[in-house]
């Protein structure tokens, strides 16, 4: 009797100290963050009302009593523009929501009936409260972890071995410019700067082209550091590692020198301090991946894909030996890893859209396990585009989607199969999938409520042990 | 003998001592400060070629012998856009350069050689390098200082008691939306920052309309805190000293107390920083003022633009019992007080112009006297888009402009006289001056080197004597 007094007890303090949850959201660009975080806003605020949440098992037996948002703590990060979004979802016709840039916050009270059993049963107050800490940042913050183990000669070989003959095509113009620096040659500031934006430059072509391995990521979102020398730097080519007792003894105004001077500032006063400041802090995590859209780009960008989502999921690998782990001792207990846009093939299609993106993610998810962080795969909609018919096609019933380009057109389609492993050459050969990117359903579509698929799942996953 | 020869080597002491300088130039929005830095880096970078600098004694002997851009030293503050600009210069047709945004930064290194007289006469090596930092940051920015010596409480009164009825109509929609809140009434964080959204748009209207004197100066150019709360406050109107203890007394989430907490994150975190890690370390500032924009705009932004200078030059006055001496101590050494566009008007009415600066910042003016600031009143035109021309006008010799509108037609006027004092009312009544905004002069019209009007006499009076 004691010893189940003690330990519910322990219970109760327990939950005193989770009142408190920071909730990460990320992804590459485009992979659907604002979306995301806009519905699980939405979702928590209508729980009970509109909302349907049957997967959350708080929601299911009318334990959750709703959401409010409240003051954010830090006043000098943006807010999560949940307004904006969710006019621009009932505008006519209803648009996608602005992506976002840099970081955003967003805080929640979630108001829930704790479950009542065991000797408590029916003591203490009638709800409880979690203060649940929502970010959004972009996902190409984390594909500059790796600068961490660089030096700059080291990061100038790297980028150029992962230069692909159609980035490099992509790259042309800084290649050409680069090609005739000599690193031993004293800076010129404005000659480097040029340089510097044509490496950008072609950053910003490759995203717009649909690859993701793209380095460093505030290139893509200067922000107020738009014109700062600390990013105008870019890899020099051609350098070898035997080079490096030559290269380091060069003058201080060398070439060689000054952007290795750079790429340190950028590791030191862009790279850390959002790991040291935001990152270390968060205590769960949701990593969105477009798998579908890089299934439809081809075999090479889903390479790079493939190759930008491994050093991202770097940053939860805090294996006791990981960079990260030694640096800022993050605190993740949690983490969950999405293929989004669910809605955009048929529902038989979801089981292998979840083996598809495990396999993408194989090494990581095995290098995770190893370190025994919590992980779940699923895949969802965050906000649902799309209906689901059954037609008769050559006398065969099957499954279609019905949906309205971004055109406005209502289209009915068979987006194709997704494969439940990483496509092979052949699969490429017959170009077996047609993904088309719809846009969100008008009110009179969806009826009351935002729908989504899965959007419950991962709730669950992300907070629903904090509402029992 | 010995002592001479003391004093001499204590001169060459000195001389490599000040080998460094940090030049900052300053104005409101559209005062000329991208084309002063412009014209400055470039009249340097020219001495002795194209550049026509006989107000500058060092250029004049011959002894300036050009200047470089080298590489700045702080990495993360943007590199101000020299070639950009230059590039709007000699465009086709010319282009005024696009105004930066929040602070910039360029390295200069000026060669010249000493002068040589006395003992060390045709001693020593034949050049001297005087490095030059200088600094571009938007005046607005200084308008913020006297928040550090506000609390919420006595800000939002004084705001209160600056509002002008056409600021008060500028600023309407704020205004109806500000007059139905309870200040003891709970956050409602989406209210706030739709309100904070309608303080900020009647500043930029008040902005477009030529006003100067908005407060708080970041929400013109929020830059990475675009959606904070941090810039998510607004005075609130009819609150009373005597309230103070009861608001005071409110709890933490009510409006009053959320609005103070962010005025004061705004005071610690935008405004300290700038004084702290910029401001305190500069050596010398020029403030450009655009005096004939406020005088073609009428009394109320005329009267507006007083105010705003009163503020801004606060920011110089570091009398001992100044509240930014006691704060930051700054060093600056020398201050000069340009008004811009000279060109604007015909060159006898250059005397008028200089003594209406005066008298506009009469006030300031004293108070940096008594403070022992070395200051230099002056009027100039960084780039010179007129040129001067004799007409014969009912029978009399005058003087008359020519130039381009920014429309691109020819223009030969007369814009009127510039009253040497404070205009009263029956110079409105007239209505006596018609500014007239002209573009750049094409190549073939200014002919080599970038013409200006005493920008030599700036430079002599702001690095003049670091080149002896």
């Amino acid at each position: 009797m004691r010893r189940t007094l003690a330990r519910e007890l322990n219970n109760l303090i327990e939950r005193g100290r989770d009142r408190q949850l920071r909730l990460a959201v990320t992804g590459l660009s485009r992979a659907g963050k604002t979306a995301f975080l806009t519905s699980l806003v939405y979702q928590l605020r209508h729980a009970g009302l509109e909302a349907r949440l049957d997967l959350l098992p708080a929601a299911r037996d009318g334990r959750l009593l709703g959401a409010q948002r409240v003051a954010q703590k830090d006043l000098g990060v943006p807010r999560f523009p949940y307004d904006q979004a969710m006019a621009a979802l009932e505008a006519t016709p209803p648009r996608w929501p602005e992506p976002t840039r840099g970081i955003s916050e967003l805080r929640l009270h979630i108001r829930y009936r704790p479950e009542r059993n065991g000797l408590f049963k029916g003591l203490g107050s009638d709800s409880a409260t979690l203060t649940l800490d929502l970010f959004d940042y972009p996902g190409e913050w984390l594909l500059d972890l790796p600068l961490l183990e660089h030096d700059y000669l080291s990061w100038s070989r790297r980028q150029q071995a992962t230069l692909s003959p159609e980035r490099r095509a992509l790259a042309k113009d800084w290649l050409e410019a680069v090609d005739r620096l000599d690193p031993a040659a004293d800076a010129d500031e404005a000659e480097l700067a040029a340089i510097a934006e044509r490496y950008a430059e072609g950053l910003r072509s490759a995203r717009e082209e649909g690859f993701s391995d793209l380095q460093p990521g505030r290139f893509l979102l200067p922000g107020d550091l738009e014109g700062a020398p600390v990013l105008q730097f870019f890899p020099l080519p051609g350098l070898d590692e035997d080079d490096r007792r030559r290269l380091e003894a060069l003058p201080e105004q060398s070439i060689y020198q000054t952007l290795a001077r750079r790429f340190d500032h950028y590791r030191q006063h862009v790279v850390k301090p959002f790991y040291r400041e935001h990152f270390r802090r968060f205590d769960r995590q949701i990593v969105l991946v477009d798998v579908l859209g890089a299934l439809n780009a081809g075999p090479e960008r889903f390479e790079d894909l493939s190759r930008a989502l491994a050093t991202l999921m770097q940053s939860f690998d805090y294996g006791q030996r990981s960079l990260l782990s030694r640096l800022f001792s993050p605190r993740i207990d949690r983490l969950a890893i999405a293929a989004t846009k669910a809605d955009h093939v048929t529902p038989e299609q979801h089981a292998n859209l979840v083996a598809l993106l495990e396999a993408l993610l194989a090494e990581p998810i095995k290098d995770l396990r190893f370190a025994d962080v919590p992980l779940s795969a699923l895949s969802l909609a965050s906000i649902r585009a799309t209906q689901v018919q059954a037609v008769k096609h050559q006398g065969k019933h099957e499954t279609v989607l019905r949906g309205m380009t971004l055109k406005g057109e209502e289209t009915l389609m068979f987006p194709g199969e997704v494969p439940p492993r990483l496509p092979r050459h052949d699969f490429w050969a017959r170009q077996g999938f047609a993904f088309q990117a719809f846009r969100p359903l008008s009110r009179d579509a969806r009826g009351e409520g935002l729908p989504h698929i899965r959007m419950d799942a991962a709730l669950d996953w992300l907070i629903g042990d904090k509402l029992t």
